[in-house]
């Protein structure tokens, strides 16, 4: 079995990266890094299981990057059985979410979409040919439960939300087009829970600690639910315990 | 009561200000157009209703003239009772909606959501001021049935879908916020129904005749159902028929 993991640098992926070596039936596990510098940990994974594991370097952002880490990939290998794009932002150094309608800013809203959304399905457009095979495979996206319309209480993080909410669109879009060509392919959409990661760390603070999960966990309950996923399952959004989440 | 067609240049924003002006509650209505050079029928009724009728210029990716209008307003009246948003692009001279993965492109993605997604709620963030009184009134803005994440079975045109899942989860997070400033005030998203403008103009092949709705029709059908809304459905997506749409 062949896995690709987006994402790899930190945070959920990188643990994804971590799990999946200890599995023995992944023979060639691909994964991405953004940014090389931060990407210390990966590599460090990678001198130790130089065999399996290959990096490669792909800002979903630049779709000549994703053509040409799918083409390297295709180079070494004729499918791919498990996908898992971890890729998305919160804040970071121009990003933060919005508590109210007054700090709405366009473009930044647009960037949300651009790495949360568009990132994703050029990816899926990419990937297909390599999840056309006639055998169960799996893509799974990370969302979020706040992408959740009919779950939206609180209000506020209008961009995040937003752009997660157009992931879950743009991902039950593709599951139909990737059913046509392999009526095994299971593409979906996933809430880790709270994980602890720099992605969460500025607002753990209301999170009660039993609520809050280590990597580790969250890797291992979402393979846990990837394993389980039957044909039906393709184009739902499901919750870290296996339950389906209200689009 | 005052009220506001946003996109009033043609189709159902156009429609809406032409049923709205025999409505005799309705002291002032605000109609804006992006394409003076297209706006030659709302300048006709401008024309004709000099007293009632102020046109305003707004292009929703421009936040700078949405500030500027939404000033305009207020230099003439202290709140609205009736706002809604006709702006929405399916087809045009760069967009057209995509068949399959393959015609995926990120810059075309993101136009979708910048007119379709983020217009909207840069329209919420500077409107929420007229809006705030203590009083009912309704903030609707034109959405679709196929931007219905669970109504999803057909697949295809991703950059539309996912645009309006996107505006559809931005106005249930400002109807929050609005209920906070205004517990009277009712914001919705609406699925028109297939309408014979120009959006649909190029998709209409395939839908039954008695399923093409004359803007006429559409516009009394919606009118119909924002004159019942009451402040338990602010944050719903409604179709044609008064039915709610899943998310």
């Amino acid at each position: 079995m062949n896995g690709l993991i987006v994402g790899a640098t930190q945070g959920i992926g990188l643990g994804f990266v971590r799990k999946l070596l200890l599995d023995e039936s992944i023979t060639k596990l691909f994964a991405t890094y953004r940014d090389r510098a931060r990407a210390t940990e990966l590599f460090a994974l990678q001198d130790q299981h130089s065999d399996r594991i290959v990096c490669l370097q792909v800002d979903v952002t630049e779709e000549a990057q994703i053509s040409a880490a799918v083409q390297q990939i295709q180079a070494q290998v004729d499918r791919l059985d498990c996908v898992i794009n971890c890729v998305g932002v919160l804040h970071d150094a121009t990003l933060s979410p919005e508590k109210s309608l007054r700090q709405i800013d366009g473009d930044r809203l647009l960037r949300y979409f651009q790495i949360n959304s568009v990132g994703a399905i050029l990816l899926a457009k990419h990937l297909l040919p390599l999840l056309s095979h006639r055998n169960r495979c799996v893509f799974a996206t990370i969302s979020a439960k706040v992408g959740s319309i009919g779950d939206n209480q609180l209000g506020g993080w209008y961009g995040y939300r937003a752009s997660k909410t157009a992931l879950n669109m743009l991902m039950k879009t593709a599951s139909i087009e990737y059913r046509r060509k392999n009526p095994q392919a299971i593409v979906v959409v996933l809430h880790p829970g709270t994980t602890d990661t720099e992605l969460s760390r500025p607002f753990q603070r209301n999170v009660p600690p039993e609520k809050l999960f280590s990597v580790d966990r969250t890797v291992e309950q979402l393979l846990t639910i990837l394993s389980k996923l039957t044909e039906a399952d393709s184009g739902e959004f499901f919750s870290w315990d296996g339950s389906r989440l209200p689009w």
